[in-house]
């Protein structure tokens, strides 16, 4: 059985965090482990206390990991602070990680920075160089190259300019609004438009988490990037489409979609 | 979907705590959520390192969850302090929780003793009388009742004690030691013996969170008790015969043995 490792926050509504990524591993066929950077409450409507782990503790989590279990691939979800982000660019270089899939969580729906100035250097300065992708949403591309994205032919250029400045291959998330759920896949050298499936659900908590956590899951396996991307985008088109409605704000999705077993039946 | 809850700690190597509570679930076909008490730095070989969370933050996780998707069942593992047990029980209450599941975690595979004396007064005092129904070992048994047990005679005569004490019905695990996998349950009128499958696999982190998790999500699917404890002792079977072999120590199960998906596959 392969393995793959979050390092990311907690999500205790179950629908985004390592939860979803745990999910989406365990769907995947992949044994899933977490290095948790910062307990949340929240649920569908709003976050409601985060409490960071100390960059050490966070240390100690990854030592325990990579000294036992060795992961096939990690993903990065959010990781608000400078001091947590030295401390995993640290141990990933330290364990020689292979797969890295970074989600570069810096901009909320809402449109708010979710993480200080610092930190944002911190990431494209020690983390992007040793992912072998990166995952950022429109917002997030245009924070990291400065430039306005308007259209398929702006996401081709933010995406080549990443690619190029940090070394790392990037798929640009189109989004609904802009490309309907098209995302761009550039590895510096050439890029190829991947087609997503528009699903109209409203509950979209934790999309960014299971996309990035399927990616991971799927070079665990061993499939090549291009593949791995589209395999993670059907899965995710998948637990869209199966309409769960939880809560009362944007909802989980149902990451067990597809699951077929004696157990998971009534 | 029908939904349930862990009230537990973390295990970044993904085989025991919340990991394996939201992988259980997931298999067993239920919305998983956390809601987390500690941080562990842990491997198949040892603990390295606890961060508990004060009970303060675990009462707004616990707020954030039953403010917005109702849990249908309610697992709890291992809680090491009086403040958090008092949290915990104002909270359950306050919120009218259902189909609370209690593995009273108290004592090491070592022997131990892993909480304090007043948690274990809190325990019994605050946590019991809420349970539909407890999951003690025998060593927690013993601890509970203050007298050794030696035999299946002895495992009835407890577990009726403990269920008259408490007023909650009990599951004695017999383990592999005393009783070949066959546990006693008892609702203070009645009793009965759920016969297991002996499964020689020396790994076996997680099976006391893997066995409490599935009890609650098969509760939370509406199964009667006894139902929802064979259904339970048959996941774990299969999650212990898949022979999953990681990690140097007594490792973690494959708790996706009997999911069968166009994703999971290779």
């Amino acid at each position: 059985m392969k393995t793959a490792l979050t390092i990311a926050g907690s999500d205790c509504s179950g629908g985004a965090g390592i939860q979803a990524d745990l999910k989406t591993m365990t769907a995947n066929g992949v044994y899933g482990m977490s290095a948790i950077t910062a307990l949340t409450a929240q649920n569908t409507t709003c976050v409601s206390g985060i409490l960071e782990v100390t960059p050490d503790f966070l240390g100690m989590q990854l030592d325990s990991i990579f000294t036992d279990i060795v992961p096939d691939a990690v993903k990065i979800g959010m990781v608000s602070s400078s001091g947590l982000i030295d401390m995993i660019a640290r141990k990933l270089t330290e364990y020689h990680a292979r797969n890295i899939v970074l989600d570069p969580v810096m901009v909320a729906t809402s449109g708010a920075r979710l993480i200080s100035e610092d930190a944002v250097a911190a990431l494209t300065g020690q983390l992007m160089p040793l992912a072998c992708v990166v995952t950022p949403n429109i917002p997030e591309a245009e924070v990291l190259t400065g430039s306005a994205i308007r259209s398929p032919q702006d996401m081709e250029h933010a995406a080549a300019e990443i690619a190029e400045r940090y070394g790392c291959a990037v798929l640009l998330k189109g989004g609904h609004s802009l490309s309907d759920a098209n995302d761009y896949l550039c590895d510096g050298s050439r890029g190829e438009w991947l087609r997503g499936r528009r699903i109209d659900n409203p509950n979209t908590h934790g999309t960014g988490c299971t996309l990035s956590s399927a990616i991971a899951a799927n070079l665990a396996k061993g499939y090549a990037l291009a593949d791995a991307v589209l395999r993670a985008k059907q899965y995710l088109s998948g637990a869209l489409a199966a309409m769960l409605d939880l809560g009362s704000g944007s909802g989980p999705m149902n990451h067990a979609f597809d699951l077929h077993s004696e157990f998971a039946g009534h």
